[in-house]
């Protein structure tokens, strides 16, 4: 047996222990292209006073960690384009020296994280070319779909790729319409129209800071300001750090530019409808942050409530699996008056650590992040709550912990509906056939985790929880149905998907 | 202005953030010696099957992460001693192919935190020397408040040192009586006869696995086991990693004995009282952990009630300090009927990173690791919950950061009783003067930190939820009354607290 | 002060001393590059027997050290493209198990050192990009003089880079054909057409190696075999490495096509006159390296020689400055029968060490490298040897050591004739004006460096010694006659210069 | 197979190349010792000017890092002790901020190599100990016979070691007598009469720098000055690159004491006769060191001529293996009027490398390091000079390559008689059995090595070329007559290497 990282048990919603969702796209002609698929977070910052502003992209960076722990990377400008980027976590790439050789008034950060196979420096960000017109620096969150046929495309036109990211595709898109329209807004424009999927962009041409958010606004993206700093992020948690005060997102379809004085906002395109992506709220985003104007720990604290209403279960008290959990948890201690107890204790030193190899090694994983109190589960009835189950491993384990603590009944309540299909736009899932979810009812599910009874949020509850019209949402992955085209790029994926399936089971 | 670590900030109850509280011991004869105060865990494990027992060590140290941060190491034995020790986190220094080298079905293991200065590979643990007799290997978590004049005679006697640690006086103390009496129990107890403080200590002499507690019992040692292993640990969470259960804990003056089938316990010593560390109840054990056979997450939560009871305000919410002081506020939310509520989330990724020179240093510390949901506190009354308050500027920001969030009032609860005098037994803490209690009445102190109300747990009320006698705790910090003779060897001491005053007043 | 790099004090004719040779060429449209001017070492391996040459690969690069230590990397292929490169020696950045993941039967590697500044992974070797028809590795050795203009010209057509070397250009040239004739040979004679300057070199494009040298021949390379091996080269020492044997070189202009059975060779291009370079004779390629027929060790030992018959002074001995110019002195003494001594120590574990800042940092500098053995020297007439005197500071340097040591007279005897004028064709040199022959006679120069005498090779005396004729030998730097047109690209490149001066002064 | 080091291969007179030869003693009480085998560089610097000496310490432990390049290390004083040492060169161990911080005008230094295994830190130097009268930094070069006698006693009387070198026992044999005399150079004189074996020992003890050398004189040791700085040193060496110059060696059975003003000598013992080590003149110590008076370089090529004057042969030419048989195979020449040439060309980047298993291994191994020139080899009749034949396995390597490259005839003559016998007094070297010429005689070596003639200096001839008496030399390892009593310390050596040779099979 080798080495199981308890990252791949653990939790299951973040690309961390999906492994294997990458799209190897068979190439009838000369290569096969493994596409990465990315979870990021983007910032940009600019100071009005012209004070070098790599510490707060740093800042900006480390509160949006939970967004990617691969690989980081700033760009700034002081005349001249300045580059650091790296694999690693931001505190353990960057450190004094290489901050203080990133001069200038502004720039652009990313932190990334990618499946697997790809998780290689070239596919780092910001990624930063150079042009005719100047130097173009580009961070990018979110999974174009048609990124093959435009890639295709562009190397039919003699373009060549260093990396396999969307975000070259992108950035060498926006150059050919830029040498030749010289107009960079309209240039970004050109390029919305062709792609297809979800992204939020931070842009550096020389001076411009350029936020972009797709049509139908899936990923976020927020804009801040204090006295001197314009801050773009993609969670408004990166302004609370640094006294700014968020000003509003980032409109679906919008390009905003951020030079000294202003920020001219255009409104490339305006949609009838909106796909804010639900898992933001539910799970992805930091309880902190405002999401399209909402706070998501309320969110989160109603998805309890509402739990509670439509749930007629005693018990002796309601425990969250922490730390994602917990407003769930509070949440339906409050709407049914019982009480809010801990029960399980995280190691915040486990991070990413190697298992090693022996008979208890899935277990062990599970029980070095989480650890159990006896004493306060013996002989208790106790509703555990989940913000989500995504391949089911993990609740299995964890319900087998409390009933080895001494749980008498362990039910569990998620904040979240099933998760049925993939998602296509941006969060790393693992396919369609692991998906727990994916042609189980709830009962199936209950038996297979072990839970005595088991109760998902419906999707009624979701759209009163967040506040806003299933229209305005992007649930692809309950409902399948997903806010734009896939079907017509997908073809091309399946056969890789059967390719994934047999090489893991080689592992 | 320099770089300020946010952990200098941040906790004040552990060293981590107590710059300059090491010993500098005047010497009048010939060398000025820096003795490090350490905090540390320590860990042993025997495998009756004969398996190899890093990965267990391993995993016990993980476990103990949060007893000391700076070093870590482990020596086994199979016939041969191999030792593995270096600074940094257990995850850092250690891996797949470190842990494989260390061959031996017995081993310990060592987590380590000093102040400053002495931070140094030598002081590193397990301790290893060669003599007549054989190999001793030694790990230590106390501190020996006569190591000095102990020392000194060793010195006196031809001994020389090669580190500034306690330990290396202990190995050598402990060797001279062995290579005369060729019995280890008997030298053992010899040497407790000469050693006043606090110390646990795990011993590797060939096969043989050793466990010592100081005869007051002071810091923590327990015993576990499952079907294969006997395991020592500072803390009983180190077994429940494992699928071992906690057997007991090594009494007070208790030396066990560990070889293959059996334990042999000697009680070396015994006196009429005891002297548990209170503050590994209030703070520093983990909360998953049960000490002289008291679960601490139920301590903690009783004194939140006691808190409680003894309490008579009104507010919208109580809410803690995450993560250490939950358990206070739930146990106080549940006697009190006041809702609980999250207000502060922290970054689990800020760890020990710098901070970058400029104005807002000081606060943004507090902000990267504690960001104040104004969502849930704008015009709202809250008793915010800390585990116990040192110097007193860490509940200054964060009062201070509510405050600014909107909050009406901001009424502080502390879990322990003001701490008023420098441990001298183990617990890393700065000097009398910097304790905001020393001097200072309840009510001066809470205009320090700006609160509306401030309320201390009682000394009755801390034996009561702990539910032993004051006279089997140690609450030397509570009351300046220590349970070992400590006034005749702190002389010496004097000089050196007036100069790091003076170096520190010139960083 | 600050720290003085011994190698800047040392090695005057190689670019590790010549800080500020880049050329900042001033853009008028939106950016400023700076074009690294690199010095290089390529290899290419084909295995016939379908085992993995990444170990010959790397045996290969270890050979071609002394032609550049910044940067190396190794691309193979099995089907798929494997690339490792990185900054360091090849024995620093490779290691067992990197080479190991280099899996394939044929694949090419590179040595590179460039000036300053630009010292960046992005620029490291070999640039592998992804194609429409598949992908495309190269490694280049030399200088493309108008690469700036094939620059601007492909980004007008909307290309855009990630780096600022003539590689990518090239590359990119290459592709844009190739994509569209879809017959590489003839992509690589067209883009041939295109390029000014010296180049050689080596391309993988899947299954094919591919082996290109630029019309004259400016830069080496050669072709090896063995029983399995097809070895492509810089130099041939390589394949005496691996018990190979020289084929012969690739001809100026020619395209070599290397297939597992066997070596198809294209005259591209055939002129009239060659222009090797006659400083890889004199100076830069290993002194066991067989450069176009001709062994590098004859001509050096020839020059001696010549310089001999040209000479009439009497001395005690003659000798050399370890390690480059013992044949010179060798070659004097035969002819002379003045002997040959050494009297120069080298310590080999100087290297790229730092030299801290103190007042006779600069003499230390040569002597931690060169120890004059007084004990030789003392009361007697040396001549001594250098391969060449490119700004004079080290010769000067030597010379006082010598008198310090106790020499009575020193004569300085040079394998070069005098170096006038920048190489714009793939050496790295100092800036006209920093040579100390620039502008001055051989007089002046022996007053500058303080020598009794100082006589230098002629022209004439370097082509006999060559054995080839002065129209297929490139002696720009001697004479300021390029072989191809350099100066219509030049202009552009005269306001950087003064910059560089000026900052230099600042240093 | 597996990983072979060239340097396993190639030189086999430094114990680099020579594994194993480590004493492992078995001992009948508890523990079985590893007790390495040195070859040091010893070094001090006193600043009487108070200037800080760290940078002067570095310059001097990279002039003797041909001794040892394992690990290295510095202590100063400037009123407290600092300490950095660790694993690896010189150059890559220290940075300028390590040597910042090793404040203080007075130092000691140590470059230090050990066979194998027991390569730790924990044996590093300068070993620094702390004791009653204050503190003891000492470094060590030489090889205590009666080391493990001299320890058990102090293990008996309770000392106990940290690590198995030779010079912790020396450090706790001063201390011990230190602290009851309280004057050094009394206790270090009682010491020297324990001691038996050789030692070049550099001692710290405060302010005090001392310079000791054993009675026998086996190790060399130096004193040089300049202006400001007093100088110790392994070789001369060290003061020429510092611009210092050579006072005299230190005297057999010297403690010398150094401190502001004065060098303090004491000749604690004289003896009838000297053992200065014959290998330092033949191979160990660099060219340009002068030893007892004598530059070694004319010793070498006085060598060179001698071995010409019992010469016969005829030949093209002489030629070295490089570097150090240079001067003999130059004395050769000069004598003999056959020319000098070089035929083999060393590569300076493969320093430690390793080697791909792979069926050359071995001839890789030496290829890879020396690379004979065909063009000048070819039918030619050679005269090769190595310094000394130890296994043999070299010359026969090079014999081998110089055959195939083309040479008609092979003639090897080398610079140091026949190695007949282990050398037991510090310089490493394989068991008797792996010497090939031990049970030998030349014509059965010359078969084994391939050699069309071979011919070894003779004793004689060697006692001629130093210009010092047989009785002044050891020549031990020639002669088996060891001038310390070694056979009473040789019994409870020899079943271990019984052990050793048996592991050796099984690599």
């Amino acid at each position: 047996m080798g080495i199981v990282h308890p990252a791949d048990l653990e939790e299951p919603k973040s690309c961390v222990n999906m492994p294997g969702t990458k799209e190897i796209i068979e190439d009838r002609s000369s290569y096969r292209l493994i596409k990465p698929r990315d979870k990021c977070g983007v910032a940009g910052v600019y100071s009005r006073s012209e004070q070098d502003v790599s510490p707060y992209l740093f800042y900006s960076l480390l509160s949006l960690q939970h967004r990617g722990q691969e690989s980081c990377g700033i760009t700034t400008y002081d005349g001249s384009f300045h580059t650091e980027k790296g694999m690693g976590l931001v505190t353990e790439f960057f450190d004094l020296k290489t901050l203080e050789s990133l001069k200038g008034y502004v720039g652009i950060g990313h932190v990334r994280y990618s499946t697997t196979g790809e998780s290689r420096i070239e596919n780092a960000q910001p990624f930063v070319v150079r042009h005719s017109m100047g130097t173009l620096a580009i961070c990018h969150n979110g999974n174009i779909v048609n990124s093959m046929e435009l890639r295709r495309k562009l190397e039919k036109a003699g373009q060549a790729f260093i990396s396999t990211s969307d975000t070259e595709v992108i950035a060498h898109l926006i150059i050919r319409e830029y040498v030749k329209s010289e107009d960079i807004v309209y240039s970004i424009t050109e390029v919305m129209k062709k792609l297809v999927g979800s992204y939020s962009l931070v842009i550096l041409t020389d001076d411009n800071l350029i936020a972009v958010r797709d049509p139908l606004g899936i990923r976020p993206l927020s804009l801040g300001k204090n006295d001197d700093l314009i801050m773009i992020s993609s969670e408004s948690v990166s302004f609370d750090v640094l006294g700014a005060r968020i000003l509003r997102d980032i409109k679906p379809g919008e390009i905003a530019l951020i030079d000294g004085e202003e920020i001219k906002s255009i409104r490339a395109f305006k949609r009838s409808r909106k796909a804010y992506c639900m898992f933001e709220y539910v799970y992805f985003s930091r309880p902190d942050s405002i999401l399209n104007g909402i706070p998501i720990y309320d969110v989160r604290e109603k998805i309890g409530r509402i739990l509670a209403e439509e749930d007629d279960i005693d018990a002796d008290f309601v425990s969250p699996i922490p730390d994602s959990a917990i407003p769930f948890a509070l949440g339906y201690s409050n709407a049914s008056g019982i009480p809010y107890r801990e029960s399980l204790i995280r190691n915040r030193y486990v991070g990413r650590t190697f298992i090693l190899p022996h008979q208890q090694a899935r277990e062990l994983a599970v029980r070095l992040k989480l650890n159990p109190m006896a004493s306060e589960i013996e002989g208790k009835n106790i509703i555990i709550f989940d913000d989500s189950i995504v391949r089911g491993t993990t609740s299995k384990r964890i319900i087998s912990l409390l009933r080895e603590a001494g749980a008498k009944e362990v039910h569990m309540r998620v904040g979240c509906p099933p998760i049925k299909s993939l998602c296509k736009l941006g969060i790393d899932m693992p396919t369609d056939r692991e998906l727990i979810a994916s042609g189980r009812d709830v009962e199936a599910i209950r038996k297979i985790i072990g839970a005595d009874s088991l109760k998902y949020l419906s999707i009624e509850g979701l759209t009163e929880a967040i506040g806003l019209r299933e229209n305005d949402l992007c649930m692809g992955c309950l409902t399948a149905k997903y806010p734009v085209e896939i079907q017509k790029f997908e073809q091309v994926l399946l056969p890789s998907f059967v390719d994934r399936e047999l090489s893991n089971n080689n592992r």
